[in-house]
């Protein structure tokens, strides 16, 4: 039983028990977007519970818009780094030194290392023309895909598997390389496999300077947009630091 | 240590401890979209913790394009649900009957239940017009902060605390009542809160039989695009059954 802020007591009885509350905070706060990878294969057990774990996420009018397709061929690798290297070398040009230099100084992704790759697709034609829920924002299919990724991510990340997020590549090549149909939206592109050296504890673009974790006081606003205090809210912006890791 | 479908050994030196591992995907499987609340206000402290986990959550280019607009005040969230309901209204015109009745009978959100909602936005400008590995999908942004979205579900859910996302409100409209500025996109207004008859084995649009969960195995290609076996796959799709709850 924990207490408000006024010390009132509050309904818990659905949280979980201490250590597998403990168990989804070091998922999410222990993954990483892994980018060195061992050669060695993922265990099927292991890689069949991941996708499990990513088709129960949400899904907007239990859409499912998901779809998973498994990469292991080195040829097809070979054409999707083919495709990285060119984004990354056109993505370049638009950085200013020093960074540039720091830009292709750093290991982005590991295509070729990883053992599999993993493309999630979204097809926002699943579920038929009126999908419950979607009237309003239809992009909420691709929202849902995003929510099944990240739900990939931890249980990769419990199994002690790495993911990383190759976000470069251009969807129309992507779906020529792949066989992807016009209408299906490549969302995400995922190597997966053995990180080479484990899960390291900051974010590389963080520990390597390119960019500071933002205070998330700074992005917590009460009531209206942009208020970063407001009465109804006192004392709680000072409890908001971080408490965990 | 695993074996592959080889029998080789793999390294797992990164999985979490057992109890942690139950812990992730307890939290993944045991999450629901909740949309019956307890008025009872979530402590401080354990607000704090979730939307640190959300805050967490990758971003391209380490960009965390996200903000968390938290709001408890009454008048602010009648008028959130009065837009709701219109669009409740409007989305059941296109439904044809019996599934109109059903969809207007069912409780889709608790706006005014919830002792708490809130309203996870994407800043497109936050790191600036160059961002590192956001040249080919600008969207990117967007996608980061629904993990952010998922990372706060999950953690949520550890913690016994409902969340129900209400994805038919119109951003326009929604932009209006809550003071968001017009480059800034509303991805997700929640409603958070102790569910008021704990956290249900199936989600409503299945246990309602609006919708069948589709088999994971018809999700899942290997190689190319809609290829349901493989040669370097042989056996892999059976094992691919969902294998934990």
């Amino acid at each position: 039983m924990s207490t408000d802020h006024t010390g009132k007591a509050t309904p818990s009885g659905g949280e979980l028990p201490p250590e597998e509350k403990r168990g989804t905070y070091a998922a999410i706060f222990g993954r990483r977007d892994v980018r060195a990878f061992h050669s060695d294969r993922i265990p099927d057990d292991v890689l069949a519970r991941v996708l499990t774990a990513a088709h129960h996420a949400p899904s907007v009018g239990f859409m499912q818009p998901w779809d998973f397709l498994l990469v292991g061929s080195r040829s097809t690798r070979e054409r999707v780094k083919e495709l990285s290297d060119r984004e990354r070398r056109a993505a370049a040009v638009f950085f200013d030194e020093p960074r540039r230099d720091k830009y292709l100084s750093m290991k982005l992704e590991g295509i070729l290392d990883a053992p599999l790759n993993l493309c999630v697709t979204c097809d926002p034609t699943r579920g038929g023309p009126q999908v419950l829920g979607r009237n309003s924002i239809p992009e909420t299919d691709v929202y849902s895909t995003c929510l099944a990724v990240q739900n990939l991510w931890l249980a990769a990340r419990a199994e002690g598997v790495g993911v990383g997020w190759v976000s470069i590549l251009r969807n129309a090549e992507l779906r020529d390389i792949l066989g992807i149909p016009p209408h299906v939206i490549p969302v995400a592109y995922l190597c997966l496999g053995y990180p080479e050296e484990g899960f390291s504890g900051r974010p590389l673009l963080e520990s390597s300077g390119w960019r500071k974790r933002l205070p998330l006081a700074s992005l917590v606003s009460y009531e209206e947009w942009g208020a970063q205090s407001h009465n109804g809210w006192a004392g709680f912006s000072t409890t908001l630091a971080p408490q965990t890791n």
